[in-house]
């Protein structure tokens, strides 16, 4: 038994999934990979100290997704994800940069599955203000399909409609009206929900929406892409069921509750993390 | 000349007075104090970096509000205005333990307005989710005046609504619909605007409360306080015209050319600050 305790720790594959965020929303990115690879253990960050990024530089956003991604390495992460859209627009190259680990983020995944689900290739994405800034959308969708025409907009206070638990509200749909008017007006038949806290908003999208256009949401992809990196790389954990630890840099769980019971996770003790500047 | 420079730098009076908030919202209590106060230099600082403050723990907003203060006495800030509700209600005490200068804050001046301006004694307040669990009102307002009654309510949403400059909008007049009915229902006769972003939307809570409930604006009464303060500790500046510093310790300005523009402010340069943990 010492032995097997010996061999998992100093064994590279035995570590968790880090995945992060700059808050709570990454949690939908978590739940997936719960529901796909539940033998893998996860160890989930969120900035909540620094939360939102959405509307920051790309300068800050670089500085404070390498400090978090210090806190997942420090724990033996094999793998980190970058849970948060804003992050990973305007960061994953320079964390790739720094890192050895394999680092994923949620555009490429989200921008392949729009890509396949498209019929008639026009696109539409929402995000964060500095996401749809960064066209790091427009970039992924179009080197992988050239032909395709993608429509963006930022939708800022969906964030916080999230955040206040409205997902069945009057002033929540007449938001996401005043959002979408324009994205549907360019006849686009998939909307690619490029912020990870969108997936909590799911239904109210779809009933804005209507049925003629898919929703692409970039959790579930991401936990695919996660699966077959771990795959080629011989990284899946075979042996025992994973567990979920979350940890936060703020002490204020803000909405982790509500994200916890929509979606379906068992989250015990929130650790709280003191991030220091790089 | 030379002499002239030498006195005015050596002179404590001659150093700009302190203004800081989380992030824009304070720049209506620097519009204030320059139309109260324009022989007054302002240095003010807006902590863009890790916005907003308002739904973050006590300890971490003290940590942030200390860290801000120190930019300011580095550049010899005569006093510190924390022109933000958030930081006010939950670091006020923490910061005058640590810094000599007088501290002023946006809370106790907001009390005293309403107290003075109710006739029922039946006092509404609107902030932050922090501002608002802090009680930091309902203590200052019943400690000057027992019989006074405080009904108060959160309001999350509206930052990222003004942020938005969203200030005549079908989507704003619903939300504040929503957040101030139950207030209405109380009878008050004064409604406390316990958020430096919310004299932006001044007209907007005018016209949802009417004409029977005044609104106690936290920028001017906290102006009113400066002065009263530089008054009894002969700070005043009697020699120049004042002029007036902004600086912001992340990149992106946020809606800080809508504030300018709705507070008419003259901001020119604005000044990259880095900030480091204490």
């Amino acid at each position: 038994m010492g032995l097997d305790v010996q061999t998992r720790s100093s064994d590279p594959d035995g570590g968790p999934i880090g995945v992060f965020d700059s808050g709570i929303g990454g949690l939908t990115v978590v739940a997936a990979l719960r529901r796909l690879l539940p033998n893998e253990s996860i160890f989930y960050v969120g900035d909540t100290a620094r939360v939102p990024y959405g509307g920051k530089s790309k300068t800050t956003i670089e500085r404070y997704s390498t400090e978090i991604s210090k806190l997942l390495l420090a724990e033996n992460a094999k793998m980190l994800v970058v849970a948060c859209n804003t992050s990973s627009a305007l960061a994953l190259t320079y964390l790739r940069d720094q890192f050895s680990v394999p680092v994923l983020g949620v555009i490429q995944p989200g921008a392949a599955a729009a890509i396949a689900v498209s019929r008639n290739k026009r696109i539409g994405v929402i995000g964060t203000r500095a996401t749809i800034a960064s066209k790091a959308y427009d970039q992924a969708i179009q080197a992988m399909c050239a032909e395709a025409q993608v429509f963006s907009r930022a939708c800022p206070l969906l964030v916080p409609l999230i955040e206040e638990g409205m997902f069945r509200d009057e002033v929540t749909d007449l938001t996401l009206q005043r959002y979408l008017e324009s994205l549907l007006q360019k006849d686009i038949d998939t909307l690619v929900l490029g912020c990870t806290h969108y997936p909590l908003l799911r239904e109210a999208i779809a009933r804005v929406v209507g049925a003629k256009v898919t929703l692409v949401d970039s959790a579930q992809n991401c936990a695919l892409a996660v699966q077959d990196a771990l795959l080629k790389k011989k990284k899946i954990n075979q042996r025992a069921d994973g567990n979920l630890r979350v940890a936060l840099t703020d002490a204020t769980e803000g909405f982790l509750r509500v994200a916890e019971k929509v979606l379906g996770l068992d989250i015990r003790n929130v650790e709280l993390l003191g991030v220091r500047e790089s």
